[in-house]
């Protein structure tokens, strides 16, 4: 029986999937191999590769303004191969703080560039987004960094600001969820491990026109000409997390896009919400306005009850609900491939809590 | 019907890992979810994590004198980090040059150090490996740069000369084919994509006592030290294939070890360049007491016969037998999990082939 996994990433995957994998796990369509044992350079791999990338910028509307890359190392390694390849050393970069991931990028980044924070609600807890007319940019700065979602807080950029210099994005976490304003942005990048497919693929969405400047000290792998030259094959490519990564673009496709999905998403984050918002007993750190559709955090009116809260859920196959252990509490993750019910299961389950401990 | 695949790299795969992988897919041992869907944080994967690593360590013979990581970024990756991580910048490296893997290592580290090619067989198109005894190494190089096994000339190291500077290996695609004098060895590095497991994950072993100097540009997640500190987890690590490499160790333990499957090596290549030796039609470029037991090039004696060779393998399920494109001919890679069925029907192809043809 599978679980109701709220793991915060790597992440549920959706269920049919995993049920096409296995199908193909010992022979991909009469090939009489795995696609895991295929040459990254065959016809069959290369049209895996080829529909992927096509079915994903169909689904984001990504034009050909933009090189779509498929690389390795995380966003943790896009941390240093942004700078690397859209700057030279010393230059100014604006980053905006808005919780644990952004301080990880504006600290990688510190390595290689000036850095300036451009606006912080870290002495607020992280509680909102800082108003971007507020923002202290740098009209000479290379880029402006946002995370537009912030796995461990729970905060979630609504819409973005209309910036003079090139916007790059962290979306690691809520990339695919909802419709993408592809042209508001110059760089996107998401580890894949959350909406994407398994973990070891990166996804970078990169304006042509920024690449083909890396410093010479950029390793070749990172440098972001080299790969779109190469369609991202001037190394071995994660080939079977890429394709599983082609299986749920293929499933977003049925769920009706990114408009289909943000509706589902809305509607689970918002029963979530509700129930927290109705309750005396649960409390969300976020400031409404500010919450995030994927990652649902929430504490207990007395944090002694937080063991008993995730044994009870357990029993229920409620797993992975343990917040961060630098905010506390729970957290749900609820990302694409959560289903609904597992949503209702948690509400009513949180409620009979409330009810035996409150 | 499971092919013969010949494939260099992403290779063929253990069919029990592959049926193992496919039974654990959407509910490992009771979870109720894919191990790709679990935390790396979670007790579930970092058992499997440590589980692989032990098992690895084992079959080696790799002492607490070394640190084990599972990294991203394939040899490539590598090509780049080791340089970062264990020199300061213009320092002196020696590198061997025996092939297009080790032009590639030397190239990529071209643009951190000083490089020196110590010895190169380049102008007798990489027959053979220049004697130990000629290379120019330097007193004062900060390691020696060898790639055990060239994918592409399928040309090998037999054994290992003992040298003064620390010795630094690409052993992508030899490793864990035969006993491993890890002794000699002062960092081990492989992309998993022919013995290890699937394309996306890389080991690396190193000695502690080189790690922790890495320079202030290295990118973190290519940081050896840091890397080590964390577990290899100081960024979200490829955590699907991490679980399939364990799988792959724990059927090479039950293979008979290194020991085992260096016996099964031996006779499969022995088969191959016997036939090919005992023939007039086929030739192998490479000397005898060079010939790798894991990438067997040859060439028929008349290339034009190349695309019938090669449509007629096809139809008998021998995949994958076209030589690389800087070489030409025909290349049948015999990793560990190639059965010696398929080199059978190989060779007995080849025999009806020069029969027919010749």
């Amino acid at each position: 029986m599978r679980s109701y996994n709220f793991s915060a990433g790597p992440a549920a995957l959706p269920e049919p999937v995993l049920e096409q994998a296995r199908e193909e796990l010992l022979d991909y369509r009469g090939t009489g191999m795995s696609v895991m044992e295929m040459s990254h350079r065959s016809s069959e791999f290369v049209d895996i590769a080829a529909r992927a990338e096509a079915d994903l910028r169909e689904l984001a509307g990504i034009s050909d303004e933009y090189h779509v890359l498929f690389l390795q190392g995380g966003a943790t390694g896009q941390f240093a191969a942004i700078p690397l390849n859209l700057t030279s050393a010393g230059d100014p970069v604006d980053y905006l703080d808005t919780g644990s991931w952004s301080q990880k990028a504006i600290k990688e980044a510190g390595k290689y560039c000036d850095v300036k924070v451009v606006g912080s609600s870290k002495d607020e807890s992280y509680g909102f987004i800082p108003d971007p007319a507020q923002w202290q940019t740098r009209p000479d700065a290379k880029y402006l960094h946002i995370c537009s979602n912030e796995t461990i807080g729970g905060l979630q950029f609504k819409s973005f600001p209309e910036k003079s210099v090139p916007l790059v994005a962290d979306m690691s976490s809520d990339i695919l969820s909802r419709p993408l304003a592809i042209d508001r942005f110059d760089l996107i990048y998401a580890g894949a491990q959350k909406n994407i497919g398994p973990a070891g693929l990166t996804v970078v969405i990169v304006k042509k026109g920024l690449c083909g400047n890396a410093r010479p000290e950029t390793p070749t792998f990172l440098d972001y000409a080299t790969q779109a030259d190469a369609d991202s094959m001037s190394n071995t490519p994660p080939t079977y997390a890429w394709y599983l990564a082609g299986l749920v673009f293929a499933w977003l496709k049925e769920q009706g896009g990114l408009e289909g999905i943000a509706k589902l998403n809305e509607r689970k984050a918002g029963k979530l919400y509700s129930a927290i918002a109705a309750s005396n007993f649960y409390r969300a750190p976020v400031d409404k306005p500010y919450q995030s559709d994927m990652n649902v955090p929430f504490t207990l009116a007395n944090a002694e009850l937080d063991a008993d809260f995730l044994q009870g859920a357990q029993a229920r196959g409620l797993l992975n609900l343990k917040g961060h252990r630098s905010v506390g509490g729970m957290r749900a993750s609820i990302y694409n491939a959560v289903p609904e019910a597992a949503v209702d299961v948690l509400v009513d389950y949180m409620a009979e809590f409330e009810q035996t401990h409150a």
